[in-house]
């Protein structure tokens, strides 16, 4: 694999295991074991899980061999949000439309009102 | 494929080529050859590519037969940037610290500024 970074990324994150072990992740460092508690999954489906996100540089690991917590690294979720940055007027753009409909469809039909 | 719409956006966010074909909807709508010219690409390899965009949400395509011009919908786009927000506090934490520790440095060695 010779993905560029900002796809390895997005690659990690689109699974919805991974996110939810980022997100436990958000309120501290945790191990293996840790991680695997709320998920009906085995130790080495989690480690799968982990060596995706850790390869994105989304999860450190610390060195002690028998613990290796996990952390957050937000950084490449930094670079994502600034590709996101190049699109935000566009869906600003629909907001505004659907809402100026929505304004439309009152004024026609005040009795729709709720 | 059940995939959750998160998982289903970041996945289709998660190729160059894809992202480089909104990248130029941007610009306003097009249609499959017009996308393809950018690319060394076949028409049938970009149909695949706006296949998947098409499923994630992010291009609608026009009715008419033959052209069915493409174009961006970023409606997916904000729900990626909602669920980033909850990781913006931890990206700006580590550059405040990396920032922190660069001010540390020119402290210490004052001759090292540049």
């Amino acid at each position: 694999m010779s993905a560029d970074p900002l796809s390895t990324t997005l690659s990690a994150l689109a699974d919805p295991t991974r996110r939810a072990i980022l997100a436990r992740l958000t309120l501290g460092e945790a191990t293996v074991t840790e991680l695997a508690e709320p998920f009906a999954m085995s130790l080495p489906a989690v480690s799968k899980h982990l060596k995706v996100l850790e390869r994105a540089g989304l999860i450190t690991r610390g060195r002690e061999a028998q613990w290796r917590p996990c952390r957050l690294d937000a950084a490449p979720l930094k670079d994502v949000s600034g590709w996101l940055e190049n699109y935000r007027r566009f869906w600003e753009a629909s907001f505004d439309r659907l809402d100026l409909y929505l304004q439309e469809i009152q004024k026609g039909n005040p009795d729709e009102r709720h």
